[in-house]
């Protein structure tokens, strides 16, 4: 006999501890609860799932995720529509969004260069950026990737690209976090929020 | 503007962080993950779901999950019939099956007896047990519920109303897990091992 005591059970402790980051007892502990909701939650839950793989949309302009062939914010006239923020990922985008300080357009990598995983420059939407510049006239890109050692790469591959159109490109600011302790700080942080200084206004 | 761009990936992040212990921040890597697997995978994922609400069964003997009215373990002629396990739910029956220690039946209760939570005696399975005792001519009942208050009363409550058949009522052995030191287990636990010490055998 399995370890479950009904197939059905275990297909669908299967299929939640194939997600990423969940285990077999935290799949069983969920498929389970959702065993003791009522039926049409379970039927709510499963839709979601398939209305979404069936119906989203990348936005063809950005590749941001959208309900729509171009997403809101690039179809957005309130927007400034001369600068583009470059992210890694869809996540990437709702934090920008969050922080309620940027108001231009996106364009969503979907990766970024990595070597070490077989990520190249063709396997990411590069190509894209660079030909949204000149038809669009974007006047500044802000590339917004992480700070590390991938994302230096990327970031420097993408200023190279970009450099025959003309655009200004600007990197997100790189220094000690809001709340944090000098002594608590890591150095090359510190070190760079030292070279990164900036005028003190009152 | 939603923080969510796009109102399907809001309505699946909205599912996934229903479930008890995932948060928003994990359900949206869950569905972006999702998204980025083959369509077939992700029906197959919502249908175990719709499948298994729909089509499971509790067995109506032990009210343990099962694919068939009777549970195999209920139906097995393998096992020992006149010895019933009480547990408090479906993961417990896995928890003792995978012991390889018992080859008996089980009665699953479906919760405990907890007043703070508004659980009574009538709420689980407990009228059922005792229903099961005379006609299936049950020799003895394993009480296998938790070590906490709630379990206590629930024994408690249990072996007051089996009294009566006469059937044998045991409960699982308290004392130090296997592997521990008497330095780091709590005094209660310790207390109980010495009390219920057991003949030293070569």
């Amino acid at each position: 006999m399995s370890e479950y005591p009904s197939i059905l059970l275990e297909n669908a402790v299967n299929q939640f501890s194939s997600l990423p980051g969940l285990g077999r007892k935290t799949a069983l502990r969920l498929v389970l609860h959702l065993l003791r909701q009522p039926q049409s939650d379970v039927e709510a839950f499963a839709d979601s799932l398939t209305r979404l793989k069936h119906e989203v949309h990348y936005c063809r302009i950005c590749h941001n995720i959208s309900d729509t062939e171009v997403c809101p914010i690039c179809q957005s006239t309130r927007r400034d529509r001369q600068t583009v923020c470059v992210v890694e990922n869809i996540q990437d985008v709702m934090s920008v969004e969050k922080t309620g300080q940027y108001n231009g357009l996106y364009h969503v990598l979907g990766g970024i260069i990595s070597p070490m995983d077989g990520i190249g420059p063709k396997d990411i939407e590069i190509d894209s950026l660079v030909a949204r510049i000149v038809p669009e006239r974007i006047k500044e890109v802000i590339l917004a990737l992480p700070t590390t050692m991938e994302g230096d790469t990327t970031n420097f591959y993408i200023y190279r690209r970009l450099a025959p159109t003309g655009v200004k490109v600007s990197q997100i600011a790189r220094g000690m976090a809001i709340g944090n302790e000098l002594e608590y700080t890591d150095e090359i942080t510190l070190g760079r929020s030292i070279l990164n200084r900036t005028e003190f206004k009152e």
